[in-house]
């Protein structure tokens, strides 16, 4: 064991900052008692503005597929027609979990590493005669490192199939990057308390529209412990209908606080800063990415395993410098590995990432140049950060010439 | 806000103890990797001295309602025939979760404060015809404070429907009292992170029998979530399908370890003195319990509510006094309260549970007079543990003189 903590470089559960760790050894409290009632209203409020919603959030306790399960069964009917799209791991689960309760899935997939082209969408939806009862999309799909360009689906499934609901899997990304539920016409949205937020796993949040609400009085799958309208119900209470996973709504409660306090703006820069330079960091080093560079993702990144590279002999060096990160999932075990940047992650631990693999990779004669890697992240990270500052100096300057114009 | 820690004596969630708080408060780790398998596999192989169990424990993200759903789900097809005996809120809600997924449902209800009859079970299962696929069994009713003859009850089934699956809750009991689950012939046994374990809630941990595993194969409930066999084929390499409860994990893990040092034995023997110490001392003060002393639990005891006594101003001065008690559920709203005697409980918290609400009691002008609740709780605490001690002296003695016959 080392004496230093490692850098948890994995898509979640994501490192937690100390304060939130504190939240997670608090004691007990009576989960129908006042205080878990202020908790869980709290929990609600703060959630909705990543959501972009002004509707009900459900939590519950159980991991993030559960809460794709909720959206799920909560809203669709056995022998319902579904179009599954999906460009990976999560996008097929997604598909699986509806096919498991009798859903008629029709599956949309695009190469893995690629995302889902909206006027492909638009045209599959028109040739499929336009009776598809819901739309199963993945914002960012975790086993590529690719995130889908979610707007522009969404207002191409509202342009061609009006009636569809739109059940999105915003696991891995809501809290990091902007998304607006209401505005952009989805009905069902899930994540995970493991990612963005900063806190261990165990909370799903589902907040749905009032299209997806009104879905559930007809939808016939059977559900009981995932049954959404139980929760909702008790929101008023501020209660959950089962034993909540009080601790990690204290964390996540936390995490919301150091999240206010960052303001989303803020958390949505890092995110972006972190994103760019790893991505910039490993392909200085000659890793090739996996993501279509048009649509990489701002939380994970997927790299290729070079030939010739023993991943496990490469990794197990990592580990033992306490990187740790994550190998492919499904099909691309041992061909990809995968470094997480959400949540609690800045600009520093990205650096060290990505020196440690320049080290490994020194010492297997395989480092192009000393130096190169952290150079290329830092590069990256500054030139976004000097862009963005002087895009708000153009704005600040336009916003005072206009203010004197008015005058 | 108190200076002090409150006396948390709810049936769940439980107090934890500064080592498990500690626990909560770890770092993340990669769920996927070597450390969590070790952690998984000691929870397996702690867990299952408790269960009674030579067989896989899953380990499932949920609150013991999923826990419940999970055995329904696995086991059983749409329109399988089911006895759903129950004696009170968690009975009826795991009929209602069979009914939800389409089983036929016969109702077996004992009246609340009553445990279900051995005797009537058979004679039920016998009238019935015998072709019943499944009964569901509440070892320990949280609602009504009853604790079911579980060895009796399965054994009646076992005689009357032996191809009858038996699915018992045991989320408030187990850990705390005896069960064995392959003696008595249960298939599938159910219990939750937050009860006598000592953790936070947010997992559960479901066994099944070679029967119950076989059933699996067969059974048609949709399901994937909860899927046991997803779990039961990850265990090897010491994974869960989808995100664990992770902090909840190491939670549980330190309870074990804790629970490992006092014994089973131990750990038995404390509840049962716990249980008697209120149940006595809350007689003593005037209350009457609401279960039938015969099966009174020994992890929650429910107290009718005297008539006259204003609850809500009651238990507001409790509280103010740091005491937390539980209501009453379902029917019995306003009706009982109800003391929590399970995982992390020592005598001396319940005397001073008993002792606060002698005070408040003496505050209204109601008690009968002055220490008497805690002198009854201390007198059967005290009763039970000399009547433990004489009859270890008395069969060491027979011990001893069995071994002077053998020479």
């Amino acid at each position: 064991m080392s004496r230093f903590e490692p850098n948890l470089r994995i898509p979640g559960p994501t490192a937690l900052p100390p304060s939130v760790r504190e939240a997670g050894g608090r004691q007990m409290i009576n989960h129908r008692g006042p205080e878990f009632a202020a908790l869980i209203g709290r929990i609600q409020a703060g959630m909705k503005p990543y959501f972009g919603t002004a509707g009900d959030v459900a939590i519950l306790t159980c991991a993030g597929t559960g809460g794709l399960e909720a959206a799920v069964v909560n809203t669709l009917s056995p022998g319902d027609r579904v179009l599954g799209i999906s460009i990976g791991a999560f996008g097929d689960r997604f598909a699986q979990i509806a096919e498991a309760y009798g859903a008629r899935v029709e599956r949309m997939t695009a190469e893995w590493g690629w995302a889902a082209a909206p006027d492909e969408v638009r045209e599959r939806l028109a040739a499929g005669g336009g009776d598809y009862r819901a739309v199963l999309l993945t914002h960012n799909e975790t086993s590529t490192g690719v995130m889908n360009p979610l707007s522009q689906l969404a207002a191409a499934i509202r342009a061609a199939a009006p009636d569809a609901l739109i059940l999105v899997d915003t696991v891995s990304s809501l809290g990091a990057v902007p998304f607006e539920m209401d505005a952009w016409g989805c009905d069902v949205v899930v994540t995970g308390s493991q990612k963005a937020w900063m806190a261990a796993p165990g909370l799903a949040m589902v907040a749905a529209s009032d299209r997806g609400w009104a879905a559930m009085e007809a939808a016939t799958m059977p559900r009981f412990y995932l049954d959404l309208r139980r929760h909702r119900d008790l929101l008023g209470k501020g209660e959950t209908p089962w034993t909540p996973a009080v601790a990690v709504a204290f964390q996540v409660d936390e995490g919301l606080r150091l999240m206010a306090e960052e303001t989303p703006a803020g958390i949505f820069a890092r995110h972006e800063i972190c994103a760019a330079a790893t991505q910039a960091g490993l392909e200085a080093l000659g890793f090739r990415l996996f993501a279509d560079p048009a649509h990489r993702s701002r939380t994970v990144t997927a790299a290729w395993i070079p030939e010739g590279l023993d991943w496990k002999a490469f990794n197990g060096e990592l580990k033992r410098r306490d990187l740790i990160l994550a190998g492919g999932q499904g099909k691309l075990a041992g061909k990809v590995f995968r470094v997480g940047h959400l949540g609690m992650v800045r600009l520093d631990e990205i650096l060290a990432a990505i020196g440690t693999i320049e080290e490994v990779l020194a010492e297997q004669g395989r480092l192009p140049s000393a130096g190169v890697g952290v150079a290329a992240a830092e590069r990256a990270a500054i030139g976004l950060e000097q862009g963005r500052q002087s895009a708000g100096a153009a704005a600040a300057g336009a916003g005072a010439t206009a203010a004197g114009g008015a005058r």
